[in-house]
């Protein structure tokens, strides 16, 4: 009998904010690999960001097919193998979404071969996110030492890889996050020079205090009324790497109130997706060494089994979870 | 008897639109020019709308003080000269402001010896507003040949240079300008591919029907909704020099929709002030060979006599202009 693959699919496209019933949980036979093709088990899902502008049809992205298998980065380990190069028992990043299981052309995914780092590291400080933090870091924003660094989802996997890089490179680096809890870890762990709770009542008037000689560099996970509060404290000649958008995932597009401060103040900013830029191997290079000896490094919130994908998916988007958001499959 | 010298101050701040009645002309005498100074008699007094800003405190530039005269580029004959560098009848460009004489340094000035020029094209095409083209276009745009342009307020001082150095460097050029006989005007004179009338009721269906395949850099003198509506038109990877805000001159400041634009289509949208940027002389030199052999042109309107100065900025701001906009002192 075929091994059942259970799979998680888009069911209906959300109009406003999305939720646990926007997905199915369904079984299906798992495919024999045909020539060049493995076969894998997953034992890890990516769950990011991202995945809600292409199930909303934002962004450059395809958008989501209904009753197709969400779309998502994974390791996992190989079981048959028609492929020269992997073996079973290999370790393997793939793209296989949100399953438990996934064949593919070996070609398209990468042998996991690092013994120093964890297999979910991977998938957050030396993976996709890490390589976003770098290269708005580095291409983006073009950082200096002297610079005073804003970092949006300042807890969260881009964000948290961000403001540690920043601070190796010497940077002053501020923080935003929701909650104290958050605040808490982004400055006692993660090392930033401070963190401030956008939910707090007074955080206009903290950021202004935290930021007395301005912002020259903010990397914008968020957007929405977060990236107007900072507009008001950049520095002439200042940059913003726009990373994301987390604001519109309530399906309201916000505005950005004063556009007139760019030209004001000669500002630059950037929207960037890690996929287009250059420099992987580099980066992806870096930051394993880093996670390997300890200088970066991030928490994991683990859900545990498919079944609980979509409600660690909608949690995160209402950010509830600390650091990295995985899944485990196994 | 000391020469009476006329100078329009400025007597309040508008807090709205800005009318002549903000201004006020008063008589001073001309002082003596000390050691290393000139006396200049202005023949011409440039208006331009960065003057707008240092009247409201907006930009970057210093807010212009009540009472103090209104400050502006002016051109002019020397009348006395203690500086070895210039004679009485030289030409000069200088800031004098809104007043027909001028004493200062003479360092502070530049001698025009191009005979080649007008006078008033210091002041426009091969001047401060012709720089500012030059530089929007290639230091913020990068412009390349298979750009799709699209440059705003077209029809002016700096909006019709930038058109006709982009149609030189072989891109597809399109214009925005208020009315039909200013679109004529890009066309037909200044050689752009294409100008539509933001006027029209038609407008956005008319920017549709005219950008197929997306616009690849956009040069806005204007910001607001003519903003959002060519965001709406980028392509991914699409450039926007900020170089002005006239929509928000009548006192209301306008928000930009969708920022989230710029993350989905990887935007780079920059201010930029044409007195930080470096490369003038080569510009100066470009765009005075341009001006001298006919490539490059644009037309004056001219108001008559400095206590008319205020109607003519004012009319500017509003639009009532069609090119570059000038005070005749003589």
């Amino acid at each position: 009998m075929d091994q059942v693959n259970r799979q998680v699919i888009l069911i209906s496209r959300p109009t406003r904010e999305i939720t646990a019933e926007n997905f199915r949980l369904v079984e299906r036979a798992v495919p024999q690999p045909e020539d060049g093709q493995i076969s894998v088990r997953n034992h890890f899902l990516s769950l990011d960001p991202y995945m809600r502008l292409r199930i909303a049809g934002l962004g450059d992205g395809e958008t989501l097919p209904i009753g197709a298998v969400v779309i998502g980065a994974t390791v996992g380990v190989v079981m048959r193998s028609r492929d020269v190069d992997f073996s079973p028992g290999d370790h393997v990043l793939a793209s296989f979404g949100w399953q438990e299981y996934g064949v593919g052309y070996a070609k398209d995914m990468r042998k996991l071969t690092e013994p120093r780092i964890s297999l979910t590291a991977h998938l957050g400080c030396a993976g996709m996110p890490g390589v976003t933090a770098w290269m708005g870091l580095h291409r983006i924003l073009g950082i200096k030492p002297a610079d005073k660094l804003i970092v949006s989802a300042a807890s969260g996997a881009v964000g948290g890889v961000a403001g540690q890089l920043a601070k190796e490179a010497g940077l002053h680096v501020f923080g935003v996050a929701g909650g104290p809890e958050k605040c808490r870890y982004v400055v006692e762990e993660l090392g930033f020079d401070g963190c401030l709770d956008y939910k707090a009542p007074d955080f206009i008037e903290c950021l202004k205090q935290s930021t007395p000689s301005g912002v020259d560099a903010y990397f914008d996970n968020v957007g929405g009324s977060l990236l107007d509060a900072v507009l008001a404290r950049m520095n002439k000649f200042g940059r913003i790497a726009v990373c994301g958008r987390m604001a519109d995932f309530d399906g309201d597009i916000k505005p950005m109130l004063n556009p007139g401060l760019i030209s004001d103040k000669r500002l630059r900013i950037e929207g960037f997706g890690v996929a287009e830029q250059k420099g992987w191997r580099e980066a992806l290079s870096q930051l394993t060494e880093r996670v390997a000896d300890g200088r970066l490094k991030g928490r994991e919130s683990i859900a545990y089994g498919l079944e609980n994908a979509p409600e660690a998916f909608v949690g995160m988007l209402r950010g509830h979870n600390l650091g990295k958001q995985l899944v485990k499959l196994i």
